[in-house]
């Protein structure tokens, strides 16, 4: 499925993830308690506006989409060939009834593909638009405070 | 203070942000319960970079930094006159004992300045590089799951 209500969480690999229940994956992950979280690039906008537009209840993404399956080390969900980046994860905290279904996941292993040569990724603003990555800064000299974190 | 662990939960003005308990604005918030999230922009990356790399414990920020407070309407926490936006929270939901400090907040109130000419923000890449905005691109008519959203 297509998630834009992502965040990191810390400096460590945990991941905060909200879905709705009416989502066909929202009931995977309740049932296979991980998932892959895949890095997709500006390319591929349009597919990954397609594929947040229909349900896995009745369409088989990985085939309308011309996507890529390719075995995880450390979970059974795929990863996407295609994607910039992969992260395995699995479930450390299950949505509670607070109205917010919100997944808290470990990462477990991330793949990156270095043979791709688009590497901007792209945020939902979510109005129907979306911002892709521009230009990068490097402030790292600024960063006086977090030298150990960086 | 600034804070890149953030993330829209959903289409309702639900906002989380995950703040460590050893920074002054955790003890604000928890304290007051209220927070005002400014958004910056690019032109305000050196600021808000340094913001973050000294503590509200020992500086006036508005002081140093040169930034103007505006008063809010919902909350007592004041907005930052130049940024591009300010969103007015209260706290819907406190960090539980699970390690990860993770607030839910809710927006009761959102600003925007129309004024500024520099629209774009920047995101946290999380090594002290920093993303800026880029080209926006409208999707909306791809978007027929969500027509009553967006």
């Amino acid at each position: 499925m297509t998630a834009s209500c992502t965040a990191s969480l810390g400096f460590t690999p945990v991941i905060g993830v909200a879905l709705g229940p009416w989502n066909h994956s929202y009931r995977a992950i309740m049932e296979t308690g991980e998932c892959v979280l895949s890095i997709p690039t500006v390319d591929m906008m349009e597919t990954v506006v397609d594929v947040g537009n229909c349900s896995g209840d009745s369409v088989d993404k990985f085939k309308r989409f011309g996507l890529t399956p390719l075995p995880s080390d450390k979970v059974a969900t795929p990863l996407i060939a295609e994607s910039l980046g992969n992260v395995e994860c699995v479930v450390r905290e299950y949505p509670t009834d607070n109205g917010l279904y919100l997944f808290v996941l470990e990462g477990v292993k991330a793949w990156s593909n270095p043979d791709r040569e688009e590497r901007r990724t792209f945020h939902a603003v979510g109005d129907g638009t979306f911002v892709m990555d521009g230009e990068t800064v490097n402030l790292r000299h600024k960063m006086t405070k977090w030298e150990d974190c960086i």
